[in-house]
């Protein structure tokens, strides 16, 4: 059985702690301020397992043993009213430590699963569901460099009720011990099965389970303690060495060589279409009366949505947006623009910041500009290795699952011009007193690689098209008929939910 | 009447409109990034008003005026249950724009106050505490330098029933007229005696409100147009002026000049208080026992708590933070350690940092020092000016009020330790290997102005300790006392609230 090599009755005597006790601080803290200035990964530390096996006293430990300020000790609870709005993972994306800090982890990703499988809340399938769900976020993270160390802390049927007693039975530990935690003692097997499960499933490397005796309180410490020191040296020394290979600094690539222009998805496209002016204004007004009217009812449903612009510069996303957003309420939906990430930003996995910003129950979320930017400008600058953007399409591709899964309206457009509308956009902006903001040296910088951003855009959409999530390309040369576009799909797909 | 000036019957012709929004948008601009460079202030800009008076459609030129990057609507709903959870305060704290940006407020902090008014919820004097709050928000915004714009967006009864009943008629309009306007539009008188008494008492330097007429949409987006650019521009000039007189950086000054010592609170601490190991043994485990039932009670009620500590270095923070959660559930509780601020929280107020960790319901929040930051090391350092650090006694005074007339349980514990003590651990922690990060260059030369510190100290209890507050000085030259202290008091006042 997985679980014998953690019923040892392994000990270590007080004298033998405190002297190794002094030797493993050190070194944790030496590491800890080594992974802070290299500030190249985060380290998620969880701690699962039996209850009794003196989880939070671990987390305790290791507050003293480390600079509690690079700490942070995360617990989840029942899911808030913020939380439920939002996919399963929100809650663990807006808590990740940044770069360089370490998170300790109580009743964390694993808690819920596990629970729901021992009650027979869950059958075999949505738990093996939920698991995948957990192994696609952990190899986004670990993907990114994180380390990702799980601990299962054990203990015997027989030791955890006799600890479990000896809780009880003091009065100044009894508020320890919960109805649940008796619950679950007498569910200890099925307990012990689910975990099984758990770990063969979830461990990679980099993220992988440590099964740790929990029966006596010396042994343990020490013993996550040395693990932790050792894990995050091993990693600590590799990342150190890609920092040195790089020459200190992240690597700027020039893009990739040049390729003869290959067909794509946009050659197709019939960018001529047009509308006539009056024909735009009644059918404006109509779909925008039609949208108001069912941005309300979204809101009462508690049905939110997500709508993402893309598309070369000066395609006309900002206009597009503007009318489509002109008869929701203000109050209820946000415009969230993306370019450079700040700082704080930067320090979090490239998804992290989309994440914090999906929409609240009932509410719409407009993204222009948004986590495509990995696979558009990010793989023409070089700021993501090839091997970074190639595997963003399938990050991009759960992350979005999540989104429609968890019931929200998911919209991607693609606003597409002609390589000579552009140019003609982009000089009356130059003309314009209140347009040249729009038009920057990096808009004709990005220009004079037209060729190369319409392949970008075709592995796009052929990659990230997918049936949960399909974009919408829109002929933009004609700005009329692509608002109108957009704002017809928009509510076709909104008044299709509500329906 | 006040409102008179606004039912002028006033209009601007679609060609006189086209001339002028021209000139207006480029000016519009050119300041709005003047304001994003100048990097020096925020700028609220929030509409109130009949309804029908075009509020929403006002905040969509601005959108389209200006660069949509650098605005941000806000709006504001029922409040949430995370909303719920903090001092009412919270949200707009929460979403205030940064330095730089532009916040537009629909639905803002005078929407409830004011149907609460009108629809007799609130009377006359609750209705005066809530202004006096939102005076207390705009002044402590206005005197970091904020610029604070509000419109009051005025329709005459007859017109606005005009405008319902055009909106009404009208399929592709009819979306935008709720039951709640003609309820509203029922109340008029009363709605507009609220405003009066609302804009009468909320008006300020800094915080003015306009009152705007609102039936012609052309003469009304004109108007506030202009008054944002005149507004904007006087602000700005005023900034740049003391920009440039501070040479374009904040100023940093070296201090106050020093007096000679004088007596403060501390002097007549019996600082050598001491308590035996066995006591202390015995008595930890006790306290520990009764906080973590008191814990769980707490979380069940939805009791939140906040801790703050503060004290010379080394006084024992941290120690005593640590043992006072160690029976507290992680998954409840957070411990925020503050030293200098980031990038996002320099851009803010002082406060914005500390208001966004108030603890969620039955949750509870450690301070590991706080915001009186303000009147301590940046009082000492000059990062404040002697205007902002002694107008902060009052904004905590007010922030803690909120606080605690929110229900929330506040303790702020003083650990105080003596000059020789202090010299004794910082001497200890040189020598240790897993403590010498403890001790900074920062901490020997703060350390040199011991007086000094003790003076601020000192300040901070005589203008800080109110009813509602009291500071709780704990005397820490013995350890084992402080700590025991620290998490009796806690576990006193805990059980009294919970009683």
């Amino acid at each position: 059985m997985m679980f014998d090599t953690a019923e040892l009755g392994q000990s270590v005597s007080q004298s033998d702690f405190k002297a190794r006790e002094r030797e493993l601080r050190t070194r944790l803290l030496i590491l800890q301020y080594r992974t802070l200035e290299l500030a190249r990964f985060p380290v998620l530390i969880d701690f699962a397992g039996v209850d009794g096996a003196g989880k939070g006293t671990t987390v305790n430990m290791l507050n003293k043993w480390m600079d509690p300020r690079w700490l942070r000790s995360i617990g989840y609870r029942v899911q808030t009213q913020e939380e439920r709005a939002r996919p399963r993972f929100w809650r663990y994306w807006r808590d990740l430590p940044p770069k360089g800090r370490i998170g300790l982890y109580l009743s964390g990703r694993y808690s819920r699963p596990l629970l729901n499988r021992v009650y027979g809340d869950s059958d075999e399938l949505e738990f093996d569901r939920r698991l995948a769900g957990i192994i696609r976020f952990e190899n986004a993270l670990v993907d990114d460099g994180a380390l990702i160390l799980k601990f299962w802390m054990h203990l015997s049927q027989a030791d955890q009720k006799q600890r479990l007693d000896a809780l009880s039975a003091d009065p100044m530990q009894s508020y320890r011990v919960s109805d649940d935690d008796w619950q679950n003692h007498e569910r200890y097997d099925d307990f012990i099965g689910a975990a099984e499960q758990i770990i063969t499933r979830t461990n990679r490397g980099g993220a992988q389970w440590n099964i740790v005796e929990g029966k006596d309180s010396n042994f343990r410490h020490l013993r996550i303690g040395e693990i932790i020191a050792d894990e995050l040296s091993r990693h600590l020394e590799m990342h150190e060495q890609q920092a040195a290979a790089a020459g200190g600094s992240v690597a700027i690539h020039s893009g990739e060589p040049t390729s003869p222009r290959q067909r794509t998805v946009f050659d197709g496209l019939d960018l001529s279409r047009t509308v006539s002016r009056s024909d735009y204004k009644s059918k404006l007004k109509e779909y925008q009366a039609g949208l108001g009217e069912l941005g309300r009812k979204a809101f009462d449903q508690g049905v939110s949505t997500v709508l993402v612009f893309e598309g070369p510069d000066a395609s006309g996303k900002g206009g597009a947006i503007r009318r489509a957003i002109w008869s929701l309420d203000a109050r209820t939906s946000r415009v969230h623009q993306f370019a450079a990430p700040t700082e704080e930003e930067r320090a979090h996995h490239y998804l992290w910041r989309f994440w914090r910003k999906l929409p609240q129950a009932g509410f719409v979320s407009v993204f222009d500009r948004s986590w495509y930017g990995r696979v558009l400008v990010e793989r023409a600058e070089g700021y993501a290795t090839e091997a970074e953007w190639r595997r963003a399409y399938n990050e991009i591709n759960d992350f979005e699952n999540q989104i429609v899964d968890h019931g929200i309206l998911l919209l991607k457009f693609w606003l597409h011009i002609g390589e000579d509308e552009q140019l003609e956009r982009f000089r009356k902006r130059e003309k314009s007193p209140y347009k040249h903001w729009k038009l920057t040296e990096e808009d004709w910088r990005n220009r004079e690689r037209w060729d190369e951003y319409e392949q970008f855009g075709h592995d796009v959409v052929q990659y990230t098209s997918t049936q949960k999530a399909p974009w919408i390309i829109v002929e933009g040369n004609d700005k009329l008929h692509a608002r109108l576009k957009v704002i017809e799909t928009i509510s076709d797909h909104l008044a299709a939910r509500l329906a």
